[in-house]
C-alpha cells in the first residue's frame, strides 16, 4: 500500500534513491523458461540513459544492470527476478541552503508534508532516476509479450510545436535525439531546445506510445480496464500531467457517427476496423487494433531562473537550481512510456491466460 | 484481479448487469462510528439518476438504495457495507438481431472476444448503470472525508463548445441540467443538444472536478501517486478517453518558469501557492491546494444513424440503436467523477493515517 | 485490507450480520462459460444449514441462495457473481443486559476494543452465519475444479474421542449427523453429545478434509505456499484454533527417514509416492498426492453454565447464554472446511494457468 | 500473485536463491522517522545464522546485511527499504546425478512439475536460506512495534521429547544452542541430537512464539483474522506442517467451560483474563493477552540414509544427501517464527491505525 509496486500477475517493486548506493527492483510473476540475460534488459536501459545527447542531463551513469536472481542457465525459473544498478555518479556535495528549501514544482514540499523527513540529495526517491527500473522491468515484460507484439514510442510535441502526422516515419524515430518521427520537426526542435537551454529555462512535451499485434480480449471490464491501468501507469511517471487513449480529449468534440469505429470483414476473413478513434480499447478491453496512448510531460522544474519559494522554517526565499538538468524531461520519458505500456500488456496477458478464455476473437462465420 | 474492486484501504466491489434483478456493491474498510443511513447515499444517487431531464436517458429508475449490512443504530460498525439497488425498469424485449451484432463503439465485440459469451441485454455489465454504484460508494467516501473537504464537479465543454472561465459561478452548476458553471454556455448547450438529439446523433464532453480542503501529504510517491490513482479512477468510468491534472496537456506548452507554482507565506502563516498549474499534486502527493482533475467523455455510441459493423458469425451488417439514449453521456458523468475523486481521497486519507506521519504540513517557523 | 475478501484470482468478498436483513457475497474471477445455477450452490448450503439435527443449532433458516449477477442463460459470463441469502429467522428480542456484556470466549470484547461499537444481535458480523457464504463461494470454486478433483471432509474427533482409522468408510460420512467416517465412533458421539447438551455444556472437534485428483504444480513457493494459504483459509473459520497438513504436529516426532515420502514409478508410468506424510504438498506446491488438511475447532463458547465476565462499563458480571446453540460447532465446520479447500485450490489452479507452465508433471522417460 | 511478498500495509518482498550472488528483500510501508541502521537488523540475523553450533548446518555465512535504500541520516524516510546479503559460501561443485533426481521430502519434484525447470544448486529458491530475509524484515517490524511489545520464541519439543512447562525459564532460552526454556530438556536434547547426527538421520521439532504487550484490537474479523494471518505466516516457513493458537488442537478436547477464558477487573482497573486458552485472540482480534503461537517443523529431509526416489527421466534411483545439513531444522526456525510474528503484528498495527479507531480498549467504568 506504500505504492512502490505495480501490476497484478506481472508485478514489480522498485527501490532506491538518486544518491543512495544503488537502485533496483524485484519483478515477480515472470513465467518460467523465458530466455533472459542482462543484455535483454540493458538494451532498453541504454535508450533511456542520461548523458547521451546535449539535450538530456549530463549526469553520466553507465546504468549497468545486474540480474541477481530468478534465472538459471539463461532461462527464467519462475522465481522473482531481482535487478540492481549501482549509482556511480552521485557527485556528493554540500547541499547548503537547498536542503531546507522547497524547489517550486518539485516534490520537496509534499515529501516534507507527508513524511516529516526527506532525503534531499538529488531528489531522493522522487528523482526521475526511479524510472530506470521501469525500463528494466519493461524489458522483462517484452519477453512475455513475445515478438508478435511490438511497441514504439515517439515524441510528438515539444512546447507548442507539434509534428505533422503526414510526415510520420517510424524509422526516423531512432535517428534523432528526440525520438521524433517527423524529421522536419526534429530539426526545428534542435533549435528550440538550444534556445531553451541558453535561457536556463525548460519546456514540456507530449509522447505517443503504440502497441501493435495486441490480441483482442486483454483488460478487465470495470476498474482494471486496460485503459484505466494504462492511465495509471503513465500518470505515475514523474512529471506527467495528462493521459489520453485514442482520440482522447478530441473525442469530446466528435459526433457519435465520427467517433464509433465501424467494422467490416477484412480480406483475411478477420474483423476489420475502419478507423481507430478508440485507440484499440472498447469497454476497457483490447479490440485487436493498435493500442494508442498519449501523455503530456510538464517542463523540468529545475531551472536556472530564480523563483520565489519558502523553506521548511517558514522563511520566504528565492530558489534557482543550477546544474545538469534536462531542458525537456519529456525526451527521456519516451522509453519509460514504452516500458509502462509493455508492463501493463504483459500483466493483462497473464490475467487473460488465467481465465482460460478460449477464443481470443469471436467465432466468426 | 478480475477488476471489479477499486481502492486499497477504502475498497469497494461492484456487481450487477443492466437488466439483471439488481446492482450492488460492497464497501470494505469503512471506519467505525460514522453516521450513515440511506439518505446519505440517496442524495448523491439522485443527482446521477437518469430520466431527470430531456437530455439524459429516459429509462426511469427510482434507483432506491438499500443498506444491507455494516451499520447499527445509524452508525457504521467497521463491517463491510453492502448496498443494493433493484433494477425496476428493465423493459424486457425481443433483442432480435442485435444480440449477435457488435454495435460500433460499444464493448459488444471485445466482451465476446474476451469471454466467448456476453449478456447483450442493455449492455450487461458494460452498461453505464454500473456507475450508480460508484456514486453510492462515493457517498460513503464523503463521510470519511468529512465536511472540511468539499468536492464539486462541472461540465466545462460539450462538443467543441467550452465555457468561459471568467463566467464561472459555482452556484450556477446546480441550476441547469448540465452541471454547467457558465450560465451563457448552458443556454447555448440547450440548443446544441436539442439539435444533436433531433439528428439522432450524440456528442462528447469534458468534465472538471475539484476538491478543496484536502490536506497536504496524501498520495504515495511511486506507483500509487495520488494523480496516478485519480487517472485510473476517471479512466475507468465508461466512455472516458482522457484525464488531466492541473494544467494537463497544456503543461507541455508552458515554460518551466510558468509551470512551477511559486510559494510565499500567507497571512495566516501557512504556505501559500501563487498559482496552481500542478492541480494540487506534486510528486504524486497532495500539496494542500485544490485538487483539479479533468476528463473527456466520448459521444454516446448508441445512435440512430445506421453504422457499418459485423455480427458474431462474420456477417457484415448495418446497426442502428433506437431507444432511450443520452445524447451526451458526459452530463451524467459529472456526479460519477465527483464520486471517484471522493473515493480516491478517502482511500489515501486512510493510508496516510496508517503511516502515523504526524505533521500534515511542514514544521514552519 | 479490512479483510472481508479472500483469494487472489478467484476472490470473494462476504458481507452481512447475523440479524441484519441478509448476508451475501460477491465472487470475482469466475471464468466464463461455466454452467452455474442456484441448485449448484444450494446443494452445498443444505449440508451446512442449521436446524438439521438435534446436534446443531435450532435456528431455522431455509438459507435459500439467489444469484443476482454474473450468469446468463445458465452460464457464467466472467462478470462478478453476487449471491444473497435473506435472513429469515432473526427472532428479534430484548437483548437486555447481554448487549453490554462480554461473553467469555466470544468476540464481544475484542470487537468493542477494535471498533468502539458492536452489533450485539446474534453475534453480528462475528456470527458463524458468515460461513454460509464460504460454502456458497465454495460451490462456485468446485465448478472451476471440475469433476476430476474431489473433496471430502469428515469429523475425526469430538472432545477426546477419536475415530479409528481402520474403520474409515467414506460412505458412512453421509449417513450420520456428524460427517463421521467411523460408524462406531458416530454411535459413541451420539451419546456423548446428548450428555454434553444435557449439561448445558459444549465440546470441541477435529475435522479432516481431503482433496483427490489435484494436479502437481499448484501453489507458490514462498509466502503463498499452497499449505500457507490453506492454513489461513482454515484458521479464518470461526472457532478454529489449529491447522495441520499431512502428518502435521506428528511430523515433529518422526525421523527424516520416516517422514520423507519415497517415490517409485507406478504401473501407469507415472510418479508414485509410497506414503503421504507431506499431505500432498512439498515446498508449498502440490505433488499430485491427496491434499490432507486437519483443523481443530474449540467448543462452542455459548453455554448455559454461568461464567464470570465484565461489561463495557467495567462491572464484573456473570454471563450465561441460553438459547439454541450447537453443543459442538465443529460438526457444521465440515462443509465449511470443504468449501475453503475448494476455494484455495480453485484460486491456485487459475494462478497456475496464468503461468502457462506447460508440464503439470515432470517430463518422464 | 507469484507469492514472494507478504503483508498488507507492512509488506515485504524477498528474492534470491541459495547459490546465486545474493539474497535480498524490499520492505515497503515502513513509517518515516524510525531510527534504523544495519545493526538493528544484524542482531536478529546473527541469531539465525548457520554454523553457530554443531547442531546447525556448517555452511559458514557471515550473513552481513546491507541497507541500500529507505533511510537517511539514521532514520527511515517512508521510502522502501532494500536489504541485501551477499552469498559468500556457495561452494560451487559438481552436482552430478543429483541435479536430475528428486530428493524425497524436498521441493525438487514439485518445482519441476510447476515450472518445468529448476535451479538445483543448494535447493535454489526453496532453500531455507530464504528465511534469513524474513528475519531481516522482522527486525524492521520490531522497530514499528516499539519496546512495549516483546516477542520471544522457544523450542519446546524435539522429536517426541517435550519440555516440562514447570521448568520454563525465559533466561535459559538464550543460554543453550536450542532456544530451550527448560535446562533439563536442553541437556537431554544435546545427547538426543548427537545420536541423530551420528545415525545420519534427522528429527522434527515444535516451536512456541509469544508476544506480550500487544494492545487489544489488532486483526480483521473475517479472512484477515490475526490468527489466520499468523497461521499463514508460520505455515509459509519452510518445513512447517502445523500451526496452533493458544490451546490449539487441545481445544478440541476441552469443554466450553474450560475453554472460555473468564474475565474480571484487575487491580489496575483494566480487564483481566483468568486464563488464556484463546492465545490472546478472540474472533480474529487481539484481546490484550499474550499472543501464543505454536508450530511444528518436520525433520530435515536431507539425510545420509539412502532413500528410494525417481529422476526427471523416469528412472528409479536411490538418493542420499551427504553434506552439511541441520539434524533438526526446527532449531533455526525459532528466530524465523519470532520474525514472522513481529511482521504480522506490525502489519495489523498499521491497519488499525488507519481505522483511526479511538479506543484500544473498551470504555470501562
Amino acid at each position: 500500500m506504500a505504492g512502490n509496486s505495480f501490476g497484478g500477475l506481472f508485478r514489480f517493486t522498485t527501490w532506491g534513491e538518486s544518491h543512495g548506493p544503488a537502485i533496483g527492483c524485484v519483478v515477480d510473476g515472470v513465467p518460467p523458461r523465458l530466455p533472459l540475460a542482462e543484455p535483454d534488459i540493458q538494451r532498453w536501459l541504454d535508450r533511456r540513459r542520461p548523458g547521451q545527447s546535449k539535450f538530456t542531463t549530463q549526469r553520466r551513469e553507465p546504468d549497468q544492470v545486474r540480474i541477481l536472481s530468478g534465472t538459471f542457465e539463461g532461462l527464467t525459473t519462475g522465481a522473482p527476478v531481482a535487478l540492481v544498478i549501482d549509482n556511480v555518479d552521485q557527485r556528493s556535495k554540500d547541499y547548503g541552503a537547498i536542503k531546507d528549501q522547497f524547489r517550486p514544482g518539485h516534490a520537496d514540499f509534499t515529501y516534507q508534508a507527508k513524511y516529516g523527513i526527506r532525503d534531499y540529495r538529488g531528489g531522493g526517491r522522487a528523482s526521475a532516476r526511479e524510472t530506470a527500473m521501469r525500463v528494466a522491468a519493461g524489458g522483462i515484460a517484452r519477453k512475455i509479450l513475445g515478438d508478435a507484439i511490438t511497441i514504439q514510442g515517439a515524441l510528438i510535441q515539444i512546447g507548442a510545436d507539434r509534428i505533422e502526422r503526414a510526415n510520420w516515419d517510424g524509422n526516423e524515430v531512432e535517428r534523432n535525439p528526440f525520438w521524433c518521427p517527423d524529421a522536419k520537426a526534429a530539426a526545428r526542435w534542435e533549435a528550440l531546445l538550444m534556445d531553451v537551454r541558453k535561457r536556463g529555462s525548460s519546456v514540456g512535451a507530449v509522447i505517443e506510445v503504440l502497441a501493435s499485434g495486441v490480441p483482442a480480449g486483454l483488460g478487465e471490464p470495470a476498474y482494471d480496464k486496460l485503459d484505466a491501468d494504462l492511465a495509471k501507469a503513465m500518470m505515475s511517471i514523474n512529471a506527467v500531467k495528462g493521459v489520453e487513449i485514442g482520440a482522447g480529449f478530441k473525442a469530446a468534440e466528435l459526433s457519435g457517427e465520427e467517433n464509433a469505429d465501424e467494422m467490416r470483414i477484412g480480406n483475411d476473413g478477420r474483423p476489420l476496423f475502419l478507423s481507430n478513434q478508440a485507440g484499440g480499447i472498447l469497454g476497457g478491453i483490447s479490440s485487436g487494433q493498435d493500442i494508442v496512448v498519449r501523455f503530456a510531460v510538464k517542463p523540468t522544474s529545475s531551472i536556472l531562473t530564480p523563483r520565489r519559494s519558502i523553506d521548511r522554517f517558514g522563511n520566504e526565499v528565492l530558489v534557482s537550481t543550477p546544474g545538469r538538468h534536462d531542458p525537456c524531461v519529456g525526451i527521456r520519458a519516451v522509453p519509460v512510456g514504452e516500458a509502462m505500456l509493455a508492463i501493463v500488456l504483459a500483466d493483462h496477458l497473464l490475467r487473460q491466460r488465467a481465465l482460460g478464455a478460449g477464443p481470443a476473437a469471436p467465432e466468426l462465420g
